[in-house]
């Protein structure tokens, strides 16, 4: 007999519901009994037992269904050692509620945070396994989350409508791509989409090479430029600051977002008009791709698998193509960023695309 | 033989290329012989004599294809009278190309401005044909524009896609559809969508019954709720305000949007989170949808059977389910609005939408 | 109090979730207290009294959800007098089911084989409120059926995908659309995608005319050639047989369908590879196009009105863009057909498509 | 200066065009002079020298174009040896046309077949460079042939319209998914469809499991069952056969290909209606998904760098999640088949899918 607590923290995404019907089927098609406690709204479920015991019809017909049928919450790892409003004790909380229920292990989707209080559970004597879910892709340990190709495709898609508009107006476009401090996302859309110029965090942009790369366009005929930004694109200049200095910058920031102090810049200096566009959380949105899909179903599986060969304290994450175990220590903390001398962005650069550098 | 001009003019949206593609090759199967002259970036081609002669296969493979061939551009009635910064007079010139290059015709694409200048070289006794290109569906004659249905798709996607997102986290959505005047594409995409709350240009808004609709949900236990808001939603105060204090107020708005203004309120009366994405240009862009390409080809076939028949001055429209042409001059400078007293609004109070009236 | 008996008949198709989504949130936003009795697997479910009483929540999440949550079955007509295996009277069956429930009113949603049961139900004293369902949008009384646009879509897209092979083989491609008695799909899907050749139901075909197509495209340069083939395209050498000749010739006939047997004659007449695809049942399935969705709301909204106001006997639809109520008695037995004369052909026409007449 | 011929062979795929312009673009913003001469048709544009000078324009707008703007053609390996109706020697007139004029590289694109012949010509002493092409990714020597991604959405899509009809009337659907003699695409369209039966080349099935998987479905409750079946798909008894009498059998073989045999046989022991749906050559269609865009200019880059640097005889791939040069001897006459024991299987079969054996 397994007992096991489920539950999504973080952003929500695609194939999270299709990774817990992989887990759930797993483990149901398997020779021993299980029970599966799904724990709502991410941590804060487990925090104050908040939970509904899952039947087989809840994992049914959820494998093409986005978000996720538990409920998510963001509950950002400083704060999950603080005691809560009421002088609650959360992580005891956690430990309280797990042992209540007599768990074998909690089955855990999330991105990064979401890792290290996962981590932080292990070293308290939990067991663990968890599930690479993000858009981002920068879970350090594995080549791929699910979400991400989804979220490109949907990011791919915008840039795509954008195209049409862009090459009949003659203007300059930008479209804003989520990721605050990788830029795996941006990239791949960027590349997918035709996107002439793409900015990412890790590679910090000048934007008179910018301005550059939009005149050359024009001087060759090409009276368009779509611009893939990321959210946490950021300039030369503001790339040499100090944290702090940053943080102080940004209190009296006077854009939306990075993108429309670009496209003001941009404007400025080339007297052409420019458009914003912010696809924002639909990029999380909507329907898992077959490829999540796939994948998803795949670690979900494996996940399965481990807690019922009881091995726990891993992240089940995918390298070089094989599904592999990651320990979770190896996973907490870390990001997996884009390099900026990675041959993909070699590839790019020969394919004409400027990351304004 | 005849020869004809063709331009494309206001915002680019989709099934442009696919009713050019109607007019031509109806034309071109016809006995008569038959030389079409493309005018680049709208009105500007002809005012300044830019063109192609356009070749048969300029018009294959374009019936699915976004955006248009010719390139387009915004230029606003008021200006097309008065003289361009070298005094040109822009219509004497327009009417000077159109008889220097012995036109017999022109095909005109376009929304609400683009008609207005059409009729006025109506007036200046030009012959024109023009088709009723527009997302907002607001053109006074025709039922239906070309364009419309395709951003319907594309704003319902955004909103299906913030749906999964929105019930994960049980938070507020606002989805900002495009339409300053006229709410047809957030009216339709609001109830696509399944959106709870649905603001609309011709139905100001209480933002106390907004904010009783959202929490009305949260008592039934529906933790999130999903609002479409038109770019031109207007609240009951500002809808009494004369244009000119409308104007004064909105020099020093300090949103980008109205959506933004919802949000903070929504969020600061309840306490809910609010979200706001802006799918923005998408909504112009992609590929035309079935039911497009379906339409503008036969308002373009029609409209190339009105030029051999030598039938002018009037805009291709439909109504009823039939193909019909529309004198010009009852065309012009009217808005197709949505009546807050229509049956289908009155269909979406019974299914529990709020129009926040 | 308002008991209602729903259920749905015939062969699935999108936005039948919709729909009944929409009769039933009307009237449960009604005053008036409501239980909904839904019958399972169309009329069998009413004959042998399988139902079950559904709650608001069943219909919560269903919008966008393709099939039906109340599965369905083909119940041919002409069975429907006739006693079952157990000489069950299955008239008599559903006349006590109904009585037995205290039903004031049945909602039933089908296509056309539905239509005639119903009305025989309304003839014999049930009160009965209809809603048309189907992709071939052939039932009389309403200009459009729901299911129809998103079926034009499937069948378009896979259009659009044969096109991109077409082109790069230079081949003929058909491509076999559903539609055995009538021919708007086909058209549609046709006219959406580009196709060169339409063969419909209702415009019988001459070999010769859709060789001479091909080999005129190819004369012209255009080395590939697609068409959309209804499933009921007839010869104009079958379509002078009686029904009893033609019957007999089909029970020997020796292609999976009509698709094939052109694909042969067209193989053998000119030499050029053909190939034949099928989506087949791809067409009924997936989640309603947002057009569907707006009207099966809209239907479903005045459904519910109709019933709540106590008046019976009518299938809701559409005419002129105003929804509307048809007496069953004038809908039931009628098919919708395309007139070959209608100005939508002629249109086609124009531009450049053939129908092999 | 560089001179390279380019042609793409075999069956068209999604992202042709994309990985072209790769090649192209990488080749044109170089410090070297470059002559593309793009060779019609594929192996029979080289053999007759059909061609034409391709522009920097050529390769503008095409990153998601489906098919390829080169035209192909199916010019088997053993026919390639052959001399052509008129006693031309085949390979001689592709090595002199390369000669004539003056190539430094043969750009191919294409799956195994194709690969055969670009190796020969490698042989021949032709400088060659490939890509992988092919919906089926059964590539020896590279982890993913672009295409593959595109196909599997087109399937699995096909897969998801089913679901809704299957699970509405109760059925057994088969939806037949391409792929001859290997299994990858009907392996991860049928996982990410959800299939719950999937039958591969590679895995030879017994009916009788098949049967029994469906019965123990309806025996829990589950009133409809989905097979995702290869159109090389194979019975235990068959696989047992020898080449040449399983050919001698598939020569009076009375069914369309092996779904309607499966299905004929599923039907007759469990009585319950099974329908087949043929996707069939949509798979190969439409516009390449992000996914594969990104994939083939990468490739495409990465090749042009190749010839760039004067490296030749390599097949340009990807392995571990870096593009690698692979030599073409190791590539050509090889397939990369589904390994029955792969952790993907397992993974599959814990999750309750049979594979019929």
């Amino acid at each position: 007999m397994k007992r096991i607590g489920m539950l999504t923290s973080g952003g929500d995404c695609q194939a999270l519901n299709t990774a817990m019907r992989g887990v759930a089927k797993t483990m149901m098609n398997s020779a021993q009994d299980v029970e599966i406690y799904g724990f709502l709204d991410g941590y804060k479920g487990l925090i104050y037992g908040n939970f509904r015991i899952m039947q087989n019809s809840d994992f049914s017909g959820i494998l093409t269904k986005g978000g996720t049928i538990l409920g998510t919450s963001r509950t950002p790892f400083k704060l999950i050692r603080e005691p809560d409003e009421n002088g609650l004790d959360k992580v005891e909380a956690m430990k309280q509620n797990y042992y209540k229920l007599k768990l074998d292990c909690l089955v855990i989707l999330g991105g990064n945070g979401t890792h290290k209080t996962a981590n932080l559970l292990r070293e308290e004597g939990l067991n663990v396994v968890t599930l690479p879910k993000t858009i981002d892709n920068d879970l350090w340990g594995t080549d791929m989350t699910f979400g991400f190709q989804s979220a490109v495709n949907i990011a791919t898609n915008a840039i795509d409508c954008i195209h049409t508009t862009a090459s009949s107006h003659g203007r300059v476009f930008i479209v804003e791509v989520m990721g605050h401090k990788v830029g795996w996302l941006t990239l791949n859309a960027g590349i997918a989409g035709g996107a002439d110029i793409i900015l990412l965090p890790e590679i910090p942009y000048d934007i008179n090479k910018i301005v550059e790369a939009i005149q050359a366009r024009n001087a060759r005929g090409s009276h368009f430029t779509i611009l893939a930004v990321a959210e946490g694109a950021i300039s030369k200049e503001d790339a040499k600051l100090s944290k702090k200095e940053y943080k102080e910058k940004m209190k009296n920031y006077k854009y939306p977002s990075v993108s429309y102090e670009i496209a003001e810049q941009i404007q400025k200096r080339t007297g052409i008009e420019v458009r914003v566009t912010v696809p924002g959380h639909t990029q999380r949105g909507g329907s898992p791709c077959p490829y999540d899909r796939v994948f998803a179903s795949r670690l979900g599986s494996e996940a399965g698998k481990l807690i019922l060969d009881g091995e726990y304290g891993f992240m089940v994450g995918i390298r070089n193509r094989e599904i592999v175990k990651v320990p979770l220590e190896e996973v907490a903390g870390k990001l997996k960023m884009v390099d900026p001398d990675a041959s993909i962005i070699q590839e790019a650069k020969m394919l004409g695309i400027s990351f304004g550098d």
